[in-house]
């Protein structure tokens, strides 16, 4: 299908020098990544979770910035027809068409120009972070804290979304809103869930917020329930994205990249700055799930120790239960912003190392050398595990990943004997389980553990 | 649980002599179907559809209104515990008690007063369903036709019930609004596709309409979705405000219900008077429905003749089809409405015969004298078939029924024989694919036909 | 200027049975006060204060309602041309104009049909006041309380009117929202000066609620920016609407409407029933007007006696101290109502008598038998006194009453020679102050006092 | 009074970049301006027109940015007493006093960090101008034209001030929106008029932009009404926001600043690439304007010409003719920018040249030096005697201005003898007319015309 779409909100109103960025930009190196997201935004509902196969099944699709006098307009040729109706661009995809372009051409434009911003120090990432969502109008002031960022994995199986689902009503019901990775799965459950929730306690404003980056996008494109896209620069700026707005997590069953989530919001608390802080964390799933979480469990304590299992709780099979904890535990970080003066839309004071900030980009190198071991602080510890699992994700589902996998084999990962044994046993299960793919495809595993 | 609820909106704005009216009809006779009404509000999403089973179940529930110096609030006394969040009374359930509250009593009590209304001319019943649906904040005007009735059973299979929220999504993309009867299965599923369609295109104003009537809302509780609840008097003015408010209905795989509706709009729209007057009607269904739609389709082309047959359309597993002929139909509607200078949101030119208009009771008697043969108008043969299923589906759910068949054993129906052969057969075949309850309980018929 | 105009609001979805009703109205008796209103409403802003003279003006001004298949339509012929811009008619009076259809001829059939109203009894009178207050939509619940009745003369001195711009532009930032009696003067001037006080502390919700009755709206018309209008059919329903809407009341200077207005509240405040009911009530205007109000608070200690006299504060000069008084004294409105759980939006507890409901008809047989002594009860009393001014009101400014004059001269007014001796020189003050009519004419009195 | 207030909008949600870059501006050479701007805007409505006496009667004003973890706060010390009802601040007022923040403190920041904008080139004047207004949301796509620029003067006669109103009346009936320079005379009264025109036309979103600069901002306060307020870094800024926004110009009498404005204009529009560009320009006062309208189009005919004579209409005595000539050249500008594909909220194809944006600075040597004579291009001329009224507007209002003529005595201006002659007679009856100064003061030129 072949249209042109006018832009509303934040792109409507651009001066020439803008547009003529904009341009430039477009025609610049960044033109394949803006492409590439927005096909991915336009396949949404596809059910593909293969970025490389995405791109190979579109080869013509093109989309072209348009100059006039007033801005801008988009020009889409051969876009997937699933995006349309009645020849009409469907509304919401047209929004997360010109959330790409804000994010992917504006934003980065915004942000090369002029040394605006120092991304050596943390202070100048976490402004970068922060300039983001505020341009993506995602940080409202004078709003209660009620984000709930839901994490878990995309191929998950019938009976777990179906729980994510009701994890999500009980929350919806409850008044809070859901911010995900985008995707399908436990990305897309409780989402559903909360629109069910929120449409019988008759709440019309509620926010599902997505949190993508240019790399897993077409792995996991945006679900039309989301409202509120924001394609991140990296992996570590969507994290910190998530835990700077959200206010409490929630954990569904999931494959590697849940293990780097949780790995990455473990790190982070486990700082000594952080002690004091509130932070809700729950893992959670349906009765099936519990063998699950004691693995995880399990692996956690052998690598991070115990104090690191203080942070969450896991709750089975009680969607209930995981609202009235979230409420509770939400109910904390609203007394302790209040008390300290912090925002309600941005955890300003949560201490986010430099380890966990600082892109990690899973080469072949970079796998090999990761250090897995205790001689280290635990915090550091569990950035580098954090970096192991990314690097899984990378090899499973990015296009990137699997074109380095197809060139050079296997990604290999070494460390403390003790540690690798715990990691293979948790990625065997991840596959077992079928958590590294959706179902319907034999899994090729992208790494190897040298014990 | 018991709470205390204020009234919001018509309910909220009450004169004394209003609260007293109340008051007086909430002791007298109103007062078992106000209190059965409201139980079977609160009981929504319990997956029950046996009316005399819910009241079984909650014999002490107890509804009281309270009089205050500014009007009135509502007490309820051992309500089910599933209404509640937190102790609070889910919003949309609220709402819809006071939805019961002003159909059963107040509306009750405004059209017994002063003999406003003619019930015995057809014009005078119409206007009362008028009246009902424009104190219910029904009827919108400068909103441009969109409303669609979907009809169906609510015990039907995954497949079909899949189906039924496909065509909703595919409505919903389109802007269309939907009216069922409330209840689960082909009621539900157009509304939750609908509500997804309408999240895609940014649509916060869609509107899910329940229609039901007090024999009928114990069996099919209005699911949440449902943002606008009338309960009107009873089945004939329940269809009739079906038909005057919807711009398109579509016809899903259902029981005797299904059938009753079906044979009621088909007997309007044979009548001569309503000759040229567009009214889109399409029957459809998933691959494994084209069966039981040929089955209908016979069923009518041998009662009702071919001319009935050219006023529907059958489409199986086609959802875009049918959502791109609903609008197709819409068209027409919309013109011809401007043209004769009639209402969008109410059908004054349908022209609907007394023998429509008149409720039926479905005693043994009566069934057993209905008119089934030939020798009759068209139309009037369409008015006593559909009382004939009316019969069945009361024995089936509705509590009176019931209990009638309880103690006098089935209803017995007779007419020509090719006629009963036909009823038969379809009866028959509704019980066989399980659409007369829902799955999980043996169904005992509650009819006998005499051959 | 010809048009025909489509409702908007309660007048846009009628029933056949309404339309019907409203054109049997339309030419039967009502005709006359419809088209008279409707003329009042069209000619707002002219600057006319004499209902007769406006209709002698427009001898062939027309209108009549037109049945379309929908509902209804007004054409409109040979109306002021003031009330169109370009063409098209001023959406502010096209307002005006559906609520004189929908008080004079829409709510008039409703309550003569069916014997619903009991007006015999004070409850039956409340209850019709409350049944067209709501009908209008005035009734919000779930405000606090704030509405200001602001009473005065219509011919004021520019001191005077501007005063009444400050009073209302002190209440206005306070948030207040403003009810007169529509037309110029004192009943303009709040409003204006609210509208002002609004926009700077950004409440754009602002209400200017006029209320009016057939016999004053040609000589009062409603100004532009009244932006709720309700036509009651009488003076007296009038009054009560006033005083059960309003939580407070300023008096500014004015003539003997404003005498009547006076009377008729303190009338109702000295009935025993309403000891210890809180109910704001301020004398106000500028530094001139500090005589003409120890005039009126003489009178009534003359009249009325001390008691009567604490039941209003004087405060001359001062706009900032009336809005700071009024915010405090309904600041114990709201205590009052709340703790008796009597609503906000209408005093259900203020008892008024059959004395203040009973229209009085201003013949002049019932002027010379007016009981004017102080051998009655104070609030008798009060009632009679009002019924005295109510009189010279019509025999001033109303069509009916100026026509009656013409025909059989003054009013004779007789009594209790001290009461008299107090009246005149109030009368007498009046004219010689220009507040009976506009200035710009000479005013010849239409009433005799008897000593 | 003293006080703490939040921000609200575009201030509420700041980084902590920003906010220490906010505190860093305050306590640099910005500091002054932001005060003074602040106590101006706190000031409102105290009829006062010069900014040294504002500055010199609050002495001990003082309002500090205060850090918080969440973003800022502003302390105000010692503010005038009328910003505040019952020691609240005007929330108008608030709003505006974050205005100055926003433009004075955080824009100028953002402008001046990282050369983002190349103020030598016309365009880049043109993006900063863009982007103070885009920053301060005045920038609305999809609204149809109807912004109408009113200029004159703020001091005017009593006739003159009700006849802005009543031209603003007329607009505002037409839904036209209003943009001023702030302050009062001819600046307020169009807003008051179309503030009721809005309000019978139901007009709830009615925009009145005012547009200042820092220098005139003291002597010419925001009034209430006004619902967006810019500061412009500068003169030459604010007129160029004006004419880039404004779909239409009309003007009133006025003194010196307006003839600044009406030069402005005609010089712009004299520029040969401007040929054949729509811009309605209209000239309008009462009857007793007539004779000053007469001596300004004698001036423009004496000194740019016959050509620029054409570029206006003027129309005397008649709002409506106004309102209807606004209307139907607002249409012409539609057309224009629909057909070139032009912005309906920035006129980005009026072409601007250097001479009129490049500040010009008031000293005594600028102003002795000005080119004032016909042997250069005819939109040159224009601009140099913009300048030259340019700089008697300072020596009569503006703080620095006032003190300069006080140092050095009065502004020299010198030119062809003829042109000399045209502006003596022109400012001479300015003064005569009183439109320098506010009356009740004697004013004294600030200078001297050599010939």
């Amino acid at each position: 299908m072949d249209t042109q779409i006018s832009p509303e909100g934040r792109m409507e109103v651009l001066s020439k020098a803008e547009v003529n960025m904009l341009l430039d930009n477009s025609h610049g190196g960044l033109y394949q990544v803006f492409r590439n997201c927005a096909l991915a935004v336009l396949n949404c509902g596809s059910g593909l979770d293969d970025g490389k196969e995405l791109l190979e099944r579109y080869p013509d699709f093109e989309i072209t910035i348009l100059q006039r006098e007033r801005g801008i307009k988009l020009d889409v040729k051969r876009a997937p027809a699933s995006a349309f109706v009645n020849g009409v661009m469907i509304k919401g995809i047209q929004e997360h068409l010109f959330a790409v372009l804000r994010d992917i051409l504006f934003i980065n434009a915004e942000m090369s120009a002029g040394n605006k911003f120092d991304l050596n120090s943390t202070e100048g990432v976490t402004d970068v972070v922060f300039h983001i969502l505020r341009n993506a109008n995602l940080l409202r002031p004078q709003v209660n804290p009620n984000l709930v960022v839901c994490w878990g994995g995309h191929s998950i199986s019938g009976a777990e979304y179906d729980y994510t689902k009701q994890v999500g009503y009980q929350l919806g019901l409850r008044g809070m809103d859901i911010c995900t990775g985008c995707g399908p799965g436990a990305m897309k459950g409780p989402m559903k869930g909360a629109t069910i929730g929120h449409a019988k306690q008759r709440i019309t404003s509620g926010r599902y917020i997505g949190l993508t980056e240019p790399g897993i996008i077409a792995a996991e494109a945006p679900n039309p329930i989301v409202n509120d896209l924001v394609i991140m620069p990296d992996i570590e700026k969507r994290l910190e994205a998530f835990v700077r707005t959200g206010h409490a997590v929630v954990v569904f069953p999931g494959g590697a990249g849940t293990a780097e989530e949780i790995l990455y919001l473990l790190g982070i608390l486990l700082h000594p700055d952080n002690a004091g802080l509130p932070f809700p964390l729950i893992f959670t799933g349906p009765e099936n799930a519990a063998d699950y979480f004691r693995q995880i469990d399990r692996f956690i304590g052998d690598t991070l120790g115990a104090r690191a299992q203080e942070i969450y709780q896991i709750i089975i099979n009680d969607p209930t239960r995981v609202a009235v904890e979230v409420e509770a535990g939400i109910r904390k970080v609203r007394e302790f912003r209040k008390q300290k003066g912090d925002a309600y839309y941005f955890n300003w004071m949560l201490k986010i190392d430099r380890e966990f900030q600082h892109p990690f980009e899973p080469t072949h190198e970079n796998m090999r050398n990761l250090a897995l071991h205790k001689n280290q602080e635990v915090h550091v510890l569990a950035a580098n595990l954090r970096r192991a699992f990314s690097g899984v994700v990378a090899g499973n589902v990015k296009n990137q990943g699997i074109r380095a996998i197809e060139q050079y084999g296997n990604f290999e990962i070494s460390g403390d004997a003790e540690m690798m044994e715990s990691m293979d046993a948790l990625l065997s299960a991840f596959v077992a389980q079928n958590r590294m793919k959706l179902p319907g495809k034999a899994y090729a595993p992208c790494y190897r553990i040298l014990k």
